[in-house]
């Protein structure tokens, strides 16, 4: 059972400081399927709405470099940011990349964030559409259909943080 | 055909700066039904979440009375807030009033916005009936039945609106 794990740990898998909270105060976790059923009830019934646009602002737009950072939890945010947008980054030519950041600039103008997406795996011309397909959409419809990108990306990080944590004891108990 | 609103006037139905400039620039209607129409379609699919948010901030929690204010668009929307919670006002005991504020502090709590509702008619009971069968929702449902609530408001709004310009016309023609 893990039992290291901090506010500031859950806050580089989601970039809400209530969600963070939540998870520290539902902490520990017997495995890692247990986190996430607590991160996904905590993300969709109990943090409000601002929440969910404080973790959408922690994110770097898709197609850019992360923000230059500081503190534990967005260094380690950033890290895993570049490492989920590999293959986007890896698939990218100069034209996708400038296609991709005039969408962005439109997708923010209409939304009030930025274009929040799952990246892991994807090719630049796969988010490209998504992001076109998107578009279109109600606000409050693109509203939880971010939220519900950013819940893939919440359990793709605890997950890392769960390998990490494993990594971790492993060593110690050599 | 009206032509003398300007974007205060929208500001006064509907708190939400986005809305009100959006309003302005669609501006004159013909008709009041073309001013709903076209209020309805700005606020449910153009303007961004944020400005539902800044929207719901401008009222006066349900039961309280209206908070001092000193600008042409805020007094209008203190003034039509009193009106329209006439039946609640005058339905409303000691008791009832108080349990309302503690629900309403409890739903502020859990969504970060104050509880909306199309008060118009309603007695203080029912008001209180409907938070508490609204409380157990989801933030994002709840969000969205909100933003329904205020476009009730704001529909409300404009007939006064349209109204109190037919009297001025009326009044300059004689």
């Amino acid at each position: 059972m893990e039992s290291g794990f901090e506010e500031k740990d859950f806050l580089a898998c989601c970039g809400s400081t209530k969600f963070a909270k939540e998870m520290a105060l539902a902490a520990p976790f017997a495995s890692l399927e247990q986190a996430v059923a607590a991160a996904t009830d905590i993300w969709f019934n109990k943090v409000d709405v601002s929440a969910w646009l404080q973790a959408f602002s922690a994110h770097p737009q898709i197609g850019d470099s992360a923000p230059s950072s500081q503190s534990h939890h967005q260094t380690t945010s950033a890290q895993w940011s570049k490492g989920e947008q590999s293959t986007a980054l890896a698939t990218a030519t100069g034209s996708s990349l400038q296609e991709l950041s005039e969408w962005n600039a439109r997708y923010r103008q209409k939304f009030g964030f930025i274009f929040i997406i799952c990246a892991s795996g994807r090719s630049t011309d796969e988010i490209l559409a998504e992001l076109k397909n998107r578009y279109p959409n109600r606000p409050i419809v693109e509203f939880e259909i971010a939220a519900q990108e950013q819940m893939k990306v919440t359990e793709l990080r605890l997950k890392k943080l769960f390998t990490s944590k494993a990594k971790v004891s492993s060593t110690s108990d050599q």
